[in-house]
Formats: structure tokens, sequence, C-alpha cells
């Protein structure tokens, strides 16, 4: 009998994996910089099922404003699901696919607007500061208390792709083979002046009042230019042409000077949409961990911490990327130890650094094979 | 004898011609929109002597946060100076350079910080929209009455560019041969959205009161952030990687939360700067002037305006340059009526965009010989 829509769909509704979402707590860390969160909490997303001798476990590393829903369900997708599914590039039947969001995110794990203990107040503006290790080294632990002790792959693009660099330098011995996308050692100086606009937008922002707003009266004109920034250097060029071009808005063309062009008009709703959904103190949280992330501090520069990095190695790079530009995946694979299974992925896409989230057919039957 | 420095430098100031700095009244102005402006000041920097033919004048068109000092004298330079003065590859010695602050600038042109006469306050936020061929119109007429009709060439880059091209096209009769540099026939959607997050900036600005600022409480935040975003699309990052790399600045790095780096110093220094010197509301028109310009509109598109132009054209692109990238000159260069002695100059330059005011070796020698 050929398959139909519907049986398709019944079949693959039939197969479907279910999403586990849970917070587990890791109790007290103390961060690089010798501040001590008392009392953190991970939120993890697991889909798939660990096998019994816990060897097909796969960590996701999600970006800026990403969460632990990489997968989600039928009836809120995660935002890698078109990569990772019951089927997927990334099949949920063969892999258990963990995803956490980042210390000092805002969707479940400790940061900015959680609980101080010690005070019984929000964090705030006194959360400190973390950085990418920090982050690495909070998800070890979550990963301990799950009874996960080895990892068979790391994946992970832009921010979480430096998360997934560090974990194969500090943790090699837990660490299969890792897969950083679109990603960077350290930031081009450039990509620091793009975060530090919209930080400017976001602190200048009189609702901010130092980070000591209320959770219901945030900035959120300053966030949400901080996100048109961010959301110019996602795409390109080339596909705002064939999207909006120079179209305007309909109705309001009558006086020039209140023209708004759709391209306009898209970026200040995504704006206002992340605003609404993200917590400004987290978000200035992770830039500063983006910023200052280097892999090379304390380990002698880029070029030797690279050539530690001892496990096979997936880049994979967007030839459009503007934020993390094709050259620093190049020289990430460049400085690798040399592996007859590493391999550099150049992909060529209109959605620029965006392509990550996007583009699954380009990138996805490469992370399939290295994974396999 | 031969020349010892400082007999060269008595020499130059001897040969130096001088600058001349006038505020032409030109009357009432109708603009495109159909608002009426009753009164319209221009200020007119002219160098060098016109000629009794009057065949050797050259107008300069200046970029966004421009002015009418495009060669200033010895204590006070313009910002052209290096390409024009006397001995220079636009020489003031065979030139009569004529340059003008547009049409809703705040440097001695009317615009939003001049008083109505109507009102007898500022205009402010009442400053109609005006386009960049209301800025031609604007000059023609203030040339008129300078008692000059022809002009013998027009240069320009950035915005300037806009109304070099708008100049053969408006006023094809007076021209006789135009240089447009780093400049488009109309923006890209990209370029839009840069002057977008800028214009979002000023507008949040709780300073900005809707344009009806004090003129001694602007809105020098947001002013300044959309400062920092020109700048980064202004220049490249090799320039920052060479400059900055992801130097800290001096002084601060103890606590990583706190560190800034150079490149984020820097451009909060330009972003100040710009906003100590420049209004708000001027700014802003500017950007809508640019947003809304189009060669094309009423002239059957972009490829029917440029196929009008008749004069002789030398269009310099910059290769780097990330807000007016080298295909929109490749475009212009391709779609005007061929001549012989028509020419497209691409210029590489870790400058970017900004090359058109620093590299001048690079774009000299053929704007000399262009005029010549």
């Amino acid at each position: 009998m050929p398959l139909t829509a519907k049986s398709l769909d019944a079949k693959t509704e039939k197969r479907e994996v279910e999403e586990s979402v849970q917070v587990v707590s890791i109790g007290s860390i103390t961060l690089e910089s010798g501040a001590i969160l008392p009392e953190v909490d991970v939120v993890v997303e697991t889909v798939g099922t660990l096998s019994t001798r816990t060897n097909n476990a796969v960590l996701v590393c999600h970006a800026l404003t990403g969460d632990a829903r990489a997968v989600g369900d039928m009836g809120n997708q995660g935002w890698w699901r078109g990569l990772i599914h019951s089927g997927g590039y990334v099949n949920t039947e063969e892999w258990f696919v963990i995803t956490m969001n980042v210390l000092g995110g805002c969707s479940g794990t400790t940061g900015p607007t959680s609980i101080n203990p010690e005070t019984g107040e929000a964090y705030r503006s006194s959360f400190p500061y973390v950085s990418v290790r920090d982050m690495v080294h909070v998800q070890k632990r979550c990963l301990e208390i799950l009874g996960i002790d080895s990892l068979h792959g790391i994946i992970g693009g832009s921010m979480g792709g430096m998360l997934v660099l560090e974990w194969g330098l500090l943790y090699p011995e837990c660490v299969g083979r890792i897969i950083p996308i679109a990603t960077a050692s350290s930031l081009t100086p450039t990509a620091i002046a793009y975060n530090d606009i919209g930080r400017q937008a976001i602190v200048s922002d009189p609702a901010f009042k130092e980070g000591e707003y209320d959770a219901n009266c945030p900035p959120v004109k300053g966030l949400a230019i901080a996100r048109m920034m961010g959301m110019v250097t996602y795409r390109t060029n080339s596909l705002f042409e064939k999207r909006f071009s120079r179209a305007l808005q309909e109705g309001i063309e009558e006086n020039p000077s209140d023209s708004v062009f759709q391209i306009e008009s898209y970026l200040r709703y995504q704006g206002k949409k992340l605003a609404e959904r993200f917590d400004a103190n987290s978000y200035l949280t992770l830039l500063k961990a983006m910023d200052t992330h280097d892999i090379g501090r304390g380990r002698g520069g880029v070029k030797a911490a690279l050539a530690q990095l001892r496990c096979p190695i997936l880049v994979i790079g967007i030839q459009e990327d503007i934020l993390f530009p094709i050259h620093q995946q190049r020289e990430i694979y460049k400085l690798v130890q040399h592996r007859d299974e590493n391999q550099l992925l150049e992909v060529s896409s209109e959605y620029g650094h965006d392509a990550f989230l996007l583009e699954f057919d380009e990138i996805g039957p490469a992370i399939q094979k290295f994974l396999s």
C-alpha cells in the first residue's frame, strides 16, 4: 500500500520519541572568578533512551537566545527539531539527546532572574560574571548527577559552539567527538562591537535602572534594539533583498517621513518579540561571557589550545556568516590535531549565520554521518 | 638652493588659497512633498578663484555627518583637505571649490535647529521631510544666487554621492562631469536596517521627547549609539583586528564583567564625540532622506534613470565597503550611457567605506585626471 500523507503522519506520530524536561539541582558552584553561587538549578531536556551501556548520549549546546527546548514536542517544537527528531539527522531513536539551558540564562537554569537564596530576592544585576567555561563546568556537574559519564558527541552553533570547543578542552576524557558550528575560538572585535551596541542600548534604557528593574517593567526598548542589531548580523543582505527589497510597509505611505520599510518593521517586530520573552540582565550576562571567551586563555593562546584538542571534530561554517566569519571556522579546522575523521564543512546560505538554525538539509547529512 | 622643510612650509604658506565661508539666503522653497520652507539659508565654503569665464567651479557634496568645511584653513582643516588644497589632487589654484552644508543639516544651513520664522522657535521635530532631490534643488538655487550657472565637476561620497548622481539627472545642462564615490542609486535593505537601529536608539532615548528636546539637553545617549552603529559599518574588521584586536582598555581588568575592550571604548568615544556636535533631529532628517532616496523614482526605475545620465562619470568604489557594497558601484558604472571617458575605479582599503575620507593617494590621482 502506498503511503499517503495521512498514513505517514500516523506513522510519524507513532514513532515519536517523547521529550522529558526536568530541573536538576546541582548545589553550590564556585565560578572561575572565585564567586560562589550557593544553589544552582539546571533545566534539562532529554529525548530518546539512554542505552544500558550509556554510550549513546549526545549533548546539544544552545546559542545566545536559545534554551533547553532543542527538540520539544509536536505541540511546541524546539529550535533544532528540524535536525533532531525521530528518524531525523540526529535520530532520537538512536541517540539520547540532552540539552541544557546555560548558566546565566533565563529559561529555567539559574541566572539573573533566579532567587538568590541568601537574600530571598532575584539576583538581577548582582548575578556574577560567568564565563563559557563556567557554563561547561555546570553542564558537567549536571550530567554526573544524571549518571552520564561520557558523551558520544557534543554539538552546538554560535555561542553553543564555544561551549562545544571548551568541552573538548576541559573534559577530553568524557567527550567522544564534537561538532562546533558557525562559532569562534574568540569573537572578532567587530562582533564585540555589535554586542556593545546592543549592550549600550539596554543600559541606556531608563527602564533598565542599572539592572534593578522590576520584572513587570523591563527595559524592552533597549533589548529590542539589541535584538535588531543581532538580527542584521544573523542574516545577509541577499536574503533581505529577496524578501523585502525596498518595499514599504503597507498603509503608511502617505508621508515619506512616516514611511516604514518592510525590513524595518520586520526587525522592529523581531526586537519586540525577543524583548517580551528574554531577560535583559541575562542577555547582558551572556553577551559578556561571549565577548570575554577565548579558548586560548591560560592555555598559551588559541593555536596551542586547539593543538590540545584530541577528539575527532566536524567543523561547520557558513560562507556568508558576518558574525562568525568563515575564516574562523577554517582556522579551527586547520589548527586542531590532524585526524583522518576530521572534517570541515563549508555551507553557502543566504541565511548567513542563522543557517545553522535553518539549513538542516545542508548541515544534517554531515552531522548524521559524523555521529554514526 | 635646495628646498628645506622650512622653506617648503613657507612656500606652501605663501601659496595657500584662502577659504571663504558665507551664508546665502535663498528665500522660500517648496519641497517635493509640497511643504514650504519660507526662508532658507545655506552655508557655503568657497576656496580658490572663480575664473572670468566661470568655467572652473567644482561642487563638493558632503556625507551624513559632514559639513560645508571641506577644505577649511590651516588652523581648522576641513574633512577633505587631504584631497583638496593648493597643489592637491583637487588643486584650489586651478579649481574654484564650492561646498555647502545640505538642507536639513545642522552646520549652518536651514535644518531642524533653525528658527522657523512663522513661530519664532526652532523647527525641531516639525522640520519637514526633505529628499535628496530637495537638497540638490537648494544647492542649485544657491549657486544661481552666487552667479554660477555651470559646474565643471561635482564630487561626493556616501550620501554626498547620492546628491552627485541626482545633480546629473536633475540639472544635466549645468553639469560637466561627476564623480560619485562609495554611494548608491538607493540604499540596500541592510543599510536601511543599520539606519533604523540608530533611529530607534535616538527616538527611544527619553531625552529625545519626540524631537522636542531642549538644545541644552539633547538625546546624547541615543545619538551616540546611532554613531556607534554607523562607525562599525564605516570601517572593516581587518582594521579593527590590526588596531585593537581583543585588547582590553587599560586599568579595568580586575573583574571580567567590568572589562572593556579597546574596540568598545573607541566606539563609545566616537559616539560621544558625535553626540556633542550633531543635532539628533538633523541626524534623523538626513537618515530618512538617505533611506527614501531612489534615483529611479519617477524615472522608470534605477536602470532607466542611469541610462538617462549623459555626462562623463568616474565611479569610485571600495571593495571592502559593507555599507555601500562594491556591486552598487559596478551597477552604476555599467548602467550609465557608455562614454570612453567613463571610468570605474575600485579601491581596496581596510578602511572600508571611510576610505573615501582617508585614502587620498588611492582616489586622488584618478580624480585629478578626470577633472583635468
